[in-house]
C-alpha cells in the first residue's frame, strides 16, 4: 500500500505529501490547514516572521483543524554588513524604486529572529518542525525532541544529508534541482549542488537510515509515484499548491505560474542574496549579472523587501520574486483538498497501471 | 505489465531499457550486442565514426545477436574555423601537449562527416536510429521511413520535442540535466534549458503523441520504475553501462565513475566545444574559465582529440573526458546480460512493493 510508507506513519497523516513551506507568505493557514485537513501535511513557512506572527499563525491553523501540521524555519545564519557594497546594492535598485514611486531602502539593521522563532516553535509544541540552509543547533535539535515534535531538515546532496542524520534529523528533504524558491544547499557552492531529483533521491536513500522525503519538480500523481519508486518515503510539493485558492500567492503571481513553460525557470540571487528558482523576469535579468558584487542573504533580501512588496501591491511582476520549480506549467487552479485528493488518486491509478 | 509499453512494442524489444550511444569509443559491438541480445538496445555511439567504422561496427554487431539494435549519430553542424581563435586555443592547450611528451595540435581541416554516415546507416537498413544536436534533413527522415528505420530524437525541453515531432520522428528521448556526456539542446541556450529528469519527462509526455524515453540519472530498476510512473515508455542509461566489463571504456575512466560521489560531475565545454557533464578534473578546471574564448564544436573537439587519445594511453585521466552523469556513484561493475537481467528484475520488485 504505497500510502502507508515510513513517513505517513512517522508524521501520523493519511497521505505521505509535504505541502512545501513557502516563506514569501503564500502559505497562510487557509492553505496549510486545507492540506493537513485533507490528509496530507501543511507546512508554514515562517523563515522571515517574527514569534508574533509565528504564535497567531499556529492558533490560526489549529482552529481549522487538529491533524498534524508543519513549521519550517530558516537555520541561524551568520550575517556581517559592509556599508560599500550596501551602497553600491542601493544604487541598482534605485531606478525599480522610481519606477514603484517608493523611496530607495535603507542600509538594514538586521537582528537575527532565529533565537525568538524557535522558541515560540517549541513552546507551542507544533506537531511537525522542518528548516533549511543549515544545521540546527545541538541544544534546540533536543529541546525538540524532548517536547516530542518531529524534526526535518533539508539536503541537496548526499554529504548534507549525512550531517543531517548526524544532527539527529527524523526525516530528509532531498531537494533536487528542479526546485522552486531558494536552494537549501549548506555546505557546498550551490552551483556544485544542482543535482536532479531523479539522481538526488536514490544516492540519498541508498546513504541514510531516516525517511527521504523528495522534492524539486513533483507536480502531479507521476511525480509522486516516480518518487516513491525512488526510494523516497514521501513527497513535498511548493509550485502545485501555490496557485490553490487557498494560497495567499498574488493573483499576478498565479498567472505568471499557470503561463509558465518548461524554460521559463531560472536560478537567481538578486532578490535575496541566496540563489533561488522563480520565473525570469526583468529585475532578474538587469540584476542577475552583478550577483556577486550584491550583498549576501539576509541583507540583499531586506534590500529588495520593500521593492517587491510595493511591486506586489501594484501587480508589477516584473519586480515580484515569483519563485518556481522548472515543472510549473503543469499547474493548475484546484482547491487544495481537491488537489490532495486527486493526487491520491492518480497515484493509485499509475501504480496500477505499471503492474 | 510494465515491460509491455509502446516503445518495447515499437522497437521490438523484450525490456524498454536503451543502453545509451557513447560516442567516446565505450560502445563497441561487444557492448552493444550484449545488450541487444539480453533484451534491452544495444546503441553505437557512431557520432565521430568514418563509414567503413559504421560499417564494420554493424557487421560485426549483427554476428553477435539478430536482436535491434540503434545507431546513433550527431545531426549536421555548421562550422566556420577562425583560425586566430583556433591559434589562442592551441596555445591554452600548449602545455597539456608538453605535459604528455605530444606536438602541439594543427589547425584542422573540417570535413562534415554527416553524409556518409548518414548513407551507410540507411544502406545497411538499421533497426533503430537514433540522433542529437539538432534535427535530421527532412530528406533522410524520408529516406529512413522508406527503409522500415525506427528513428528516435533527443530533445532538452518541450519545444524541441514538438519540432522533433513535427519532422516526424518516431519517439523522443527526452534528456534531462542529470544525464552524462554532451547536452542535446539545439533550440535554446543550454544553460536556458538544464531541466531535471523529474520535471522533463511529465511535461515532454503531456504535450507530444510519440513514446517518450527518459533519460538522465537513470542508473537500476529505482529510476527505471521511476520514468515509467513520470509517463514515459522507457529510459536510455548511459553511465549504468560504461563500467559493464563489454565496455570498452579505458580503465582508468571506469575506476573514475565507480570512485565517483553526487558532488563528481559538472558541465563543460572545453573538451569539446559543446557542453557535457563529466567528472570534473584538472583540464575541466583550469580550461572551463576560459570556454567562452574556445572554437565551438566540432573545431575544439578536434583540438583535444591527440590529447585525450594519449591520455587515455598513458593513464592521465587530469586530461580525460570523463563523461558521466550524476547518479554515477550508483554505478557497478556486471556483465552486461546481467545488468540488464538485475534492472527487470528490480523494476518488477519495485512495482511489487508499491502497490
Amino acid at each position: 500500500m504505497w500510502r502507508d510508507t515510513t513517513l505517513s506513519q512517522l508524521l501520523s497523516i493519511a497521505y505521505p505529501i509535504i505541502q512545501a513551506p513557502m516563506a514569501g507568505g503564500a502559505t497562510g493557514p487557509e492553505l496549510v490547514g486545507a492540506v493537513s485537513q485533507a490528509g496530507g501535511l501543511g507546512s508554514f513557512g515562517f523563515g522571515y516572521s517574527s514569534s508574533d506572527q509565528i504564535a497567531r499563525g499556529i492558533r490560526d491553523v489549529r482552529e481549522l483543524t487538529d491533524k498534524p501540521f508543519a513549521v519550517n524555519l530558516f537555520a541561524p545564519q551568520a550575517a556581517v554588513t559592509d556599508d560599500l557594497q550596501v551602497q553600491k546594492a542601493i544604487g541598482h535598485l534605485h531606478s525599480y524604486h522610481v519606477q514603484l514611486n517608493i523611496d530607495d531602502p535603507q542600509i538594514p539593521q538586521l537582528h537575527d529572529l532565529y533565537q525568538e522563532q524557535i522558541d515560540v516553535v517549541i513552546g507551542e509544541r507544533v506537531p511537525v518542525f522542518t528548516f533549511t540552509f543549515g544545521l540546527l543547533p545541538e541544544r534546540d535539535m533536543q529541546r525538540m525532541h524532548d517536547e516530542g515534535i518531529i524534526v526535518g531538515g533539508t539536503a541537496t546532496n548526499v554529504r548534507e544529508a549525512l550531517m543531517l542524520q548526524e544532527v539527529g534529523v527524523d526525516f530528509i528533504i532531498a531537494q533536487g534541482s528542479e526546485a522552486g524558491g531558494h536552494r537549501g544547499t549548506f555546505a557546498a557552492d550551490w552551483k556544485k549542488s544542482m543535482i536532479g531529483t531523479m539522481a538526488l533521491v536514490p544516492q540519498i536513500t541508498s546513504r541514510v537510515r531516516v525517511p527521504v522525503v523528495a522534492a524539486g519538480g513533483i507536480m502531479d500523481g507521476r511525480g509522486i509515484a516516480a518518487s516513491l519508486a525512488l526510494g523516497a518515503s514521501g513527497v513535498q510539493m511548493g509550485t502545485a499548491f501555490l496557485t490553490c485558492p487557498e494560497s495567499k500567492a498574488a493573483p499576478i503571481y498565479k498567472e505568471a505560474i499557470l503561463a509558465s513553460t518548461d524554460e521559463s525557470t531560472v536560478i537567481m540571487t538578486a532578490f535575496s542574496g541566496k540563489p533561488a528558482r522563480g520565473i525570469k523576469n526583468l529585475f532578474a535579468s538587469e540584476l542577475e549579472p552583478h550577483a556577486d558584487d550584491l550583498p549576501p542573504y539576509p541583507i540583499q533580501n531586506e534590500l529588495t523587501k520593500a521593492m517587491r512588496r510595493e511591486a506586489t501591491k501594484q501587480s508589477r511582476s516584473e519586480f515580484m520574486s515569483l519563485w518556481a520549480g522548472q515543472a510549473s506549467s503543469l499547474s493548475a487552479v484546484k482547491p487544495a483538498a481537491q488537489l490532495v485528493a486527486d493526487l491520491t488518486q492518480e497515484v493509485g491509478n499509475i501504480i496500477a497501471r505499471l503492474e
